[in-house]
């Protein structure tokens, strides 16, 4: 018997617990999954949601793994408390679920087509926008999610580049890697999409130095990390003109806050982190499966390189 | 050589004479192309744009087809001057850009992206939107363009239901015919777009009977042809809730009249026909083509049937 603590914020508890238990049993784990356990020493694994109130780990001195509800893990991997192995998610429904905000605000830039959704005026107002294949669109982050996207905005004709920390080979996909490739990446690309981890090496990575190397008029879609972006120098480019639109769906501080001045730049889309979510079904199965690797001395899968903070 | 009489509406001479003079040579044919010939009976083909001046066929008697340069020929078909054979526009621009379009709007819709567009009020307002592969987008009509529609819908994993007059097979779509095959769709779809021409058989198709099978609160995008459309119907079924949206790019009347109240319905949005444009480039190579086919005594492509009116 295996003792699972499931921590996160409120709420959750009540939409994981069935799929959770649903998927143990398909793999006849026995496990004794609760919310809370009186003694933190009797806990074997710990499936958690960086949100909840669990930020000390020391007391789960038993603990074999976190596996993470989250694809993001830029705050766990500081936490100096957090020693045993740590898991990210990757899970179907978060992959679809960013491929398909990916693909419509892309369009949405590239179709412009807030001019009719904003201006429902009366006026036959006829602009053509160009074809996809005369767009370039830049995807920062080729992993789990970064790669879907690619993929299917080159099905659309789109001319992607790709940028990752290492070179990688992707069909369709012109592919980037190295301050050298970021900086030729930036310089062609009308639609820039944000799928980065936040790391050392990646906050800050749009930034007034980066920004200017855009053709002027660029838009940026960031489903990434807040702190991937340099505010000042992103409101200092929409406001010249070098940034002609920006979707932002993740910020330093969410909710955003009601004064902030990217909720009242006309050329700012706010959504509320909603590009992605995990879904319950989907993610319980990679949980499961990465207990029951670990429990038959297979590797788990989506381990977290600590020293590379994603 | 060959007499060709370019006739469409002012403007677009210019746009494409280079790219129709490159097609023809490109396949060495001898082409005298004109605007405008001082004898009617001097010319051999008619390169032709629907909004143009030439509307009485009669003087060209020893014209030997008529090729348009749009996809719609709703018009032309019912002009009982023309009986010489008319090819319609079949163009990969053509097509990209209506797939793209309708890509675009479909996810629109499917994410309810208006509700952070018209919404930037400081209020981080969190709702999750359901996966594509949850909903379900019918395409009525699945020629040149609904088909690429429909194919490119399902790689985003909505799940497809196809509709056209003869039965289709197409992977990852599924095809119904005929009056019951229609009533099937629509009881399924939250989102319908409509890609047929207008004929006898698909004026008024989505009418206040039809409307009432769709699923309540349903999606409607239409780039195909506005008489498809009965506008009262639409116009009720949005005010009772029936449907929820429409996106709409052609109506009876274009420019639609400032006073419609398509243009005051908050949940209308109006596209002033620029879903796709024929592109010059593309478009001239098919002409060409079919212009060097009919004189090597070969098959023309994209004839339109003209007891079918497509
Ligand atoms: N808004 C939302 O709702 C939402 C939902 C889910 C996830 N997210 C965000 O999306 C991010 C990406 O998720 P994922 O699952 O795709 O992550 P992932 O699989 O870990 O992929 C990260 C990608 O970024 C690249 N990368 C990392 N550091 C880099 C550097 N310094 N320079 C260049 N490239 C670098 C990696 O390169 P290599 O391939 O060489 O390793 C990899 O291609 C998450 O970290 C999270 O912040 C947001
Ligand atoms: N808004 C714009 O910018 C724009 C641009 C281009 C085109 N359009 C519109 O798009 C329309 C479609 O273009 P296309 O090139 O795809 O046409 P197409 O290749 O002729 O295809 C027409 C499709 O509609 C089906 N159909 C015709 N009559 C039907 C009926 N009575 N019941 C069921 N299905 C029927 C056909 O069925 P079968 O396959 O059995 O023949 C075919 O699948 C054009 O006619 C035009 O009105 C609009």
């Amino acid at each position: 018997m295996l003792n699972v603590l499931f921590s996160a914020r409120d709420g959750l508890w009540g939409v994981y617990e069935e799929p959770l238990r649903k998927a143990f049993a398909s793999r006849n784990l026995s496990i004794n999954l609760q919310p809370d356990f009186s003694d933190p020493e009797l806990v074997h694994y710990i499936v958690y949601g960086p949100t909840g109130p669990l930020q000390d780990f020391t007391p789960y001195s038993n603990a074999k793994a976190v596996l993470n509800l989250w694809a993001g893990v830029e705050r766990l991997v500081k936490n100096p408390t957090l020693t045993i192995p740590l898991t990210r998610m990757v899970d179907t429904g978060l992959r679809e679920g960013m491929v398909e905000y990916v693909t419509a605000h892309v369009l949405r830039h590239h179709l412009d087509t807030d001019r009719q959704v904003l201006n429902q005026n009366g006026v036959w107002d006829v602009v053509i926008p160009p074809l996809a294949r005369d767009r370039t669109v830049a995807v920062l982050g080729l992993g789990a999610l970064g790669e879907a996207c690619a993929r299917q905005l080159a099905t659309l004709n789109f001319n992607v580049l790709g940028w990752s920390r290492r070179q990688k080979k992707l069909d369709g996909v012109s592919c980037f890697c190295g301050e050298d490739g970021l900086r030729e990446v930036l310089s062609k690309s009308d639609i820039v999409v944000l799928l980065l981890p936040l790391t050392d090496g990646t906050a800050n990575i749009l930034n007034a130095d980066t920004l200017a190397l855009l053709p002027e008029g660029a838009a940026i879609v960031n489903p990434g990390r807040g702190a991937l972006i340099d505010d000042d120098a992103l409101l200092a480019a929409l406001g010249s003109g070098q940034v002609g639109a920006a979707t932002l769906d993740v910020f330093r501080q969410e909710p955003l806050p009601a004064e902030h001045p990217y909720w009242h730049n006309p050329k700012v889309t706010v959504t509320p982190h909603i590009a992605s979510e995990t879904r319950p079904e989907t993610a319980s199965e990679i949980i499961a499966d990465n207990i029951h690797r670990n429990e038959n001395g297979e590797p788990m899968r989506f381990l977290v390189d600590r020293s590379a903070g994603y």
